[in-house]
């Protein structure tokens, strides 16, 4: 830290992502990533955009923003795309958290949001999750501020069902309520449809995990066409050009290609619930997932030595050393061939 | 505007980017991008990154890191790459300005700097240019606050030598200097040779002019590493993956493809040399510039005319409509094909 920098920042703990190895043959299932390339059209349009990088990308994003309000069935108005979800959601924080009204949150959930508070200077409250690990939305019912929820959740992958988000968004229709779909393409069901019914519903979702482009930082916001000005002030207070051509480009492509977008999220779900049946049988408690991971632990083995012993290797998983979820670990769901290669090391290692 | 967004930014008026026409040809000379595609490599690379796009993109972004560094002769801790050099002007702000330590800079400069003090709250202090619309240094001496300076400066091109910006960063250790180079490769010399000398120096620059990367949105900023571990705890607070994988690409190709920049930033001097001459030779009034850009006012017609019938004949060029300089125009320096259309339809304007 050099001695020039702001008091208000001196105590900030960054988030930390998960790691990214340089070296050589890894099975990675640490990042929630997608086992599956881009579509072809999204490469091809990307490398398109690429010969004409002199000229600025477009600000409005207009036929990106078009094409993901088709895709979602709202209006182009209802739409910003953001340099990824982070970027979104930090807005969000921005924009409808402050002094009277801080942000809440599950105590279990994207490690990001607290660290968006932080970064802003702003209040907030962790509310704990239930025993199973579940959402409780009584428990947010009578908060006064901005609520946030993964839905699913992270790295518990628990699903709230949209009747318990419209109960969570109706209750109190003067506050901000968010649900961040970062993972809702893998078998739930998206809030989206709310909106036409909620003006304080807001709606992150992202082209990271289920339209393989995570390298490529795509993510949206999709609420009523004020809140969305509103976010608008702030892109165009901070970065107007957010979103480069190259990504608009895959962003248009992977969205052409909703097929090869069905078909992977298919099998994501399939090699998820393969995997997971493999777990359980080997004596894992695996939490109910909606989302490209599984969260699960084992009592014959702790959650770090498991995570340990699978790095030593060659495969790559999420392990947080934090109260009540260090005896788990979070898998990410690849590849048919890369989910056998885990539960083979996993039992490899319960035998030794 | 919704009745949700915060008090706090009631009053924020974002920043306004240049047009971006989608309408058929026209001579775009607006926006400061380089006529020049970006070099081959970069093409190419980044195209090869649209393939694994399911995988994040390094969030250190490593090798792009220490190839910049290495360009600019200093340590790879010593740079940041950022989404574009909005983004680091931004970080900038946040880090180094607080209640206690206004920003200032000139009142007549990059319009974006009273927006980024605006989006953080934060108190600043403009300070007017001489008359003949340089920086006077000793203004900035005895003021309290982080001193924000483009250099050359916009829109004016004008540039200030290398020994008044020492003069500027050595009279007070104790404050940060910014000097945001984003036009140093037209002419002037980078005060990135002074960070040897000076721990409260930081220069920004961006690929977006000279290296044809606009739409590939990359920028960094370079200082001690002190002060780069302060910026990366906001890169890691706000979004950790700012810049996408094809983006890092793009500026690995360009920064291999040395002899293509070096080319392109002589041409862009050759023809902005050739433009002034026939500006002045048409009755202009142009600044001395150093930037791929020149500022010009004629008597004989108003800023806004000429910008507007300029219009009608397709050759967009940037008006500020603004005290002091609303009888300039802002003309990017395109290829020299482009000025020829631009220095024609001028002739034909004022001979109309």
């Amino acid at each position: 830290m050099s001695k020039f920098f702001s008091d208000k920042y001196k105590n900030l703990i960054p988030y930390v992502p998960g790691e990214q190895p340089k070296i050589g043959k890894i099975v990675k299932l640490n990042t929630n990533e997608s086992p599956f390339p881009p579509s072809k059209t999204a490469i091809k349009i990307a490398s398109e955009k690429a010969e004409s990088l002199n000229l600025y990308s477009d600000p409005e994003l207009s036929e990106l923003t078009a094409l993901t309000a088709k895709t979602l069935d709202v209006k182009k108005e209802q739409v910003i795309m953001t340099n990824g979800s982070d970027e979104i959601l930090n807005f969000l924080f921005m924009a409808y958290c402050d002094e009277k009204t801080p942000a809440i949150f599950p105590n279990i959930s994207y490690g990001f949001y607290k660290v968006f508070a932080e970064i802003n200077n702003l209040p907030y409250k962790e509310i704990p999750l239930r025993e199973d690990f579940s959402v409780a939305v009584d428990d947010y019912i009578n908060e006064n501020g901005t609520v946030f929820i993964a839905n699913p959740n992270a790295p518990t992958g628990i699903y709230l069902p949209l009747n318990e988000i419209e109960r969570l968004v109706s209750s109190n229709p003067n506050r901000i309520v968010v649900i961040d779909e970062a993972y809702i393409d893998f078998g739930g069901e998206s809030a989206v449809k709310l909106l036409d019914k909620y003006d304080n519903l807001v709606v992150t979702q992202t082209f990271s995990k289920s339209r393989s482009m995570a390298g490529a930082r795509l993510g949206f916001g999709v609420a009523s066409k004020e809140i969305i000005s509103d976010l608008m002030s702030i892109k165009y207070s901070t970065n107007p050009y957010n979103v480069n051509s190259m990504t608009a480009g895959a962003g248009i492509g992977a969205l052409t290609d909703d097929e090869y977008f069905k078909q992977n999220c298919k099998k994501i779900i399939e090699n998820r619930e393969w995997t997971k049946n493999r777990l359980n049988e080997l004596g894992f408690e695996t939490l109910p997932s909606k989302a490209n991971f599984l969260f699960a632990k084992n009592d014959k083995i702790s959650g770090k030595t498991l995570y340990e012993k699978l790095k030593e290797r060659g495969v790559l998983v999420r392990h947080f050393d934090k109260e009540r979820i260090k005896e788990y670990n979070r898998i990410t769901i690849g590849s048919h061939e890369q989910m056998q290669i885990f539960i083979d090391s996993v039992k490899s290692i319960l035998e030794s």
